[in-house]
């Protein structure tokens, strides 16, 4: 039998559907693992009497370095954006302190973060200062993973952005962290993955990339040939693989979504510790209404921490 | 009632599956409009043999002006790169004369052209330079069609080619040739859109294309702000449209391609008839095999035709 994992979960905006979702799910998911939310007793008195559920039991918190303050739902507010990071930040330091064996975020919103004067884009921007690690972010659900070689550049950035040194470590480090046991599928650059030269030749360095990660890790990872992007995802390719490396955002992302919307979670790899996400937003419009807010993205999230070796 | 279309179909590389699909599938074909199929009495009689199938009745053909060949299932020879391009180029012919009121290809193999002395990459090339007109080259099904404003150009060239004036006279040209009913969506081109220049501001173009195009047209047809081109995809956001407009290649045809592969065609807009085309090759693995070849994409293509004005 597994050892039951211990996760920290922090609850991401407490204007928004974070609290929700977990007050909603604590059955499900302590089922799964152990989870230890970071939030304090008042704001979790408050946020479960404003959303008229009772307080699940055996529910176990652990207290960030914050201020009480009211819950406005759907507000964007400097409170609520300073509560967000310090629960997120009080999850890293437990896992951080081996307290936990991974963490969970719920989303918080970047304009309050901003508002708060937290100068992180997001918790991967937020992980890698923290870490001092080129963390990895790869989205998806069990049927398919997606990670991006490259993420928030602009499109004519990206072609100069692939090297094969950086390729290279980055197949390395997806390996040694992602600990795919199947075949994992690299993308090309270009349409029709370059079609032999005519349509652009960084294939050349992604093979290369390739050829050099699979000899340094002494096994066949990764396809030998830069997968053509756009048959990639269709059925027949897709049944292959469980992990696709995509060279850039849209590239990965905009089939990815098309497939797998609201199963779909955000996992950084390549950290001391494991973090996964909900791949969707604080949701402002639907908080504290009972609304029907969909589960699955948040299952998959703990999902991912407990099939982990 | 409407008038029932007069419909030129080129039988594609006859060691492939065009005309197999073309056999199988007359009887609904013909009840949709009135097939002329590019092919001559001994051709036919060697493939309807081969295949082992009885020749439909009320079956209407006009000879491309080509040389008898063996064919040899699966084989990539001159002499059908020859026999596929004169049947494609009877059709164009047909449709100029205003004999037919469009055209359907079936899948050519580029190689064979090539062996056989032909130049063009294929049948867009090809109807760009017999038209002299700049045809857009549209993928989809009846769910969901995708116009792509670059093709067959390496990613590194995409952003240079985004300018003001091409993009907006491909918008008019678009709607004048593809008649939307509904809004259409126009992509942006980097990630989240730019997220208001922090990620490219190639948006700034994109919207003014648009409000150029909307005005000339005297109609909001295209968005106002550029999609976020992962999002476009997604359920919720693809319901509201029809048609989209992608920036590039891989942008648009992967996710469609993961949603609907099988039912895909491929149109050519903007010439002076229309063009449709199945979405897939010649499957020389399957061909001539009794294998159980999906009609989906060729009756597509077809209905595509009868729901035009």
């Amino acid at each position: 039998m597994h050892k039951v994992k211990k996760v920290a979960i922090s609850v991401g905006d407490l204007n928004g559907i974070g609290i929700e979702l977990i007050l909603k799910n604590h059955d499900i998911v302590s089922n799964m693992i152990e989870p230890v939310y970071i939030i304090d007793e008042e704001m979790l008195y408050q946020a479960y009497k404003l959303l008229d559920i009772d307080m699940p039991s055996n529910f176990r918190t652990a207290s960030p370095n914050s201020k009480y303050f009211n819950i406005q739902s759907g507000e964007i507010s400097k409170e609520s954006g300073a509560y967000s990071f310090d629960s997120f930040k009080k999850a890293v330091e437990l896992a951080q302190n081996n307290e936990v064996d991974a963490i969970c975020t719920l989303p918080i919103h970047k304009k309050a973060w901003e508002l708060s004067g937290i100068s992180y884009k997001g918790h991967t921007d937020a992980l890698r200062d923290f870490c001092n690690m080129d963390a990895i972010m790869m989205l998806g659900c069990p049927n398919l993973y997606v990670a991006l070689f490259t993420e928030h550049i602009p499109l004519k950035n990206v072609p100069s952005a692939l090297t094969f040194g950086k390729l290279e470590k980055f197949l390395l480090d997806f390996n040694s962290s992602a600990k795919p046991k199947n075949i994992v599928g690299v993308l090309g650059l270009n349409p029709h993955a370059g079609d032999g030269g005519v349509l652009g030749n960084e294939e050349e360095i992604i093979t290369s990339a390739i050829l050099g990660a699979n000899e340094k890790i002494g096994n066949k990872i990764y396809n030998q040939t830069p997968l053509v992007p756009d048959i990639a995802f269709t059925p027949n390719v897709r049944k292959n693989y469980k992990y696709l490396i995509a060279m850039y955002h849209d590239q990965g992302l905009a089939p990815l979504k098309a497939l797998y919307f609201d199963e779909s979670i955000n996992v950084s790899l390549n950290l001391p510790f494991i973090r996964t996400s909900v791949d969707h937003g604080t949701a402002f419009d639907k908080a504290y209404k009972k609304a029907d807010i969909s589960g699955a993205s948040y299952i998959n999230a703990i999902k991912y921490i407990t099939d982990l070796k």
